[in-house]
């Protein structure tokens, strides 16, 4: 079995953005030599979502602003965990909504994808440096 | 390592529907000959999802009038994507809600579940074939 | 390549609470021996879940407030799946928000984490005996 890890890097100027990683995902994989096997793509920080959807603009200010009626930032106070000096419990929230990871399959050297399915960082806390965690396995 | 894949073909006449699928992705456990592993089940369309839940027509309900509630269809002009000529953004939210795929461990060449885990194929933009992707990974 | 499955047990007394199992998932990927792959973790029961975020007290006071908003367990007559006899439908729904699973990467033996990823088991049904599946494959 191979194996495969790979950090990538975001700063989001913002606080929320989203950004269509598919592309340094399939890097990955050619990188990796995996022909067979399951990619996992995750965020490594629990105020962002790795998620899989369309590129298309309007529907990520669609997300943006759904999420935002689902777990509005402010008032801040509105959240018990921004007592510790936070501003961030609203990230957590939408985190969950968008969901932490993908695993997408491998299949002869690519990712197995439908027609419209495109790989997305999304950042809720912004501002900083942030990681994505790619890990391939296979053959 | 063995691999193994197959794609599930659906069509959902209504615009939302859940199918239960668990024997499908046990047929194709059973093709694979994996006894060690894992299985991937994913939605290879970004309108609709695969998840686990309990096969229960009362609860398939409350998901439907639940999912509306937390992102409605109509007005279809309250989103932006649907100047794209489409009429499906609300689709593209509810699949966030319930999940893009599930992982399942393999144990002794079965699906390793709890009591009531079922899986089920989700449509939230139906009318047309679509598919899900049965990707096996073990030994 | 090897192979790893362990049942975790947990009996929350109230209706609803959030566990960190972090340390129980490390302890079972030292047991499995392997070095590089993946972790599933998952809860065996639909009214329950597991998922990654942030070990901190008023964060799961923020979540719990937030599901009970988003998917109210009373008036329990408000949901279709009650007329079982059941009174958890609210759970199956605040499960599909928390999620069913995470799949973690493992690296040099250990779970690959982001600084501050920590693996909850999330109850939304409790008073009972239920199990969350750890199964570990990879070299």
């Amino acid at each position: 079995m191979k194996s495969f890890r790979k950090e990538l890097w975001f700063n989001i100027p913002g606080r929320r953005g989203f950004v269509n990683i598919t592309s340094q995902v399939a890097d990955c994989l050619r990188e990796s030599g995996v022909r067979e096997g399951f990619v996992l793509v995750n965020a490594m920080h629990i105020t962002a979502s790795v998620f899989i959807n369309d590129d298309e603009d309007g529907l990520h200010h669609d997300y943006e602003d759904w999420l935002e009626r689902l777990a509005p930032h402010a008032p801040t106070e509105q959240y018990l965990h921004n007592r510790t000096g936070e501003d961030n419990a609203d990230a957590h929230l939408k985190r969950q909504v968008m969901g932490r990871e993908v695993v997408v399959a491998v299949t002869e050297g690519r990712l197995d994808f439908g027609p419209w399915e495109q790989i997305f960082y999304g950042e809720f806390d912004g501002g900083r440096r942030k990681r994505v965690l790619v890990k391939v396995i296979g053959e």
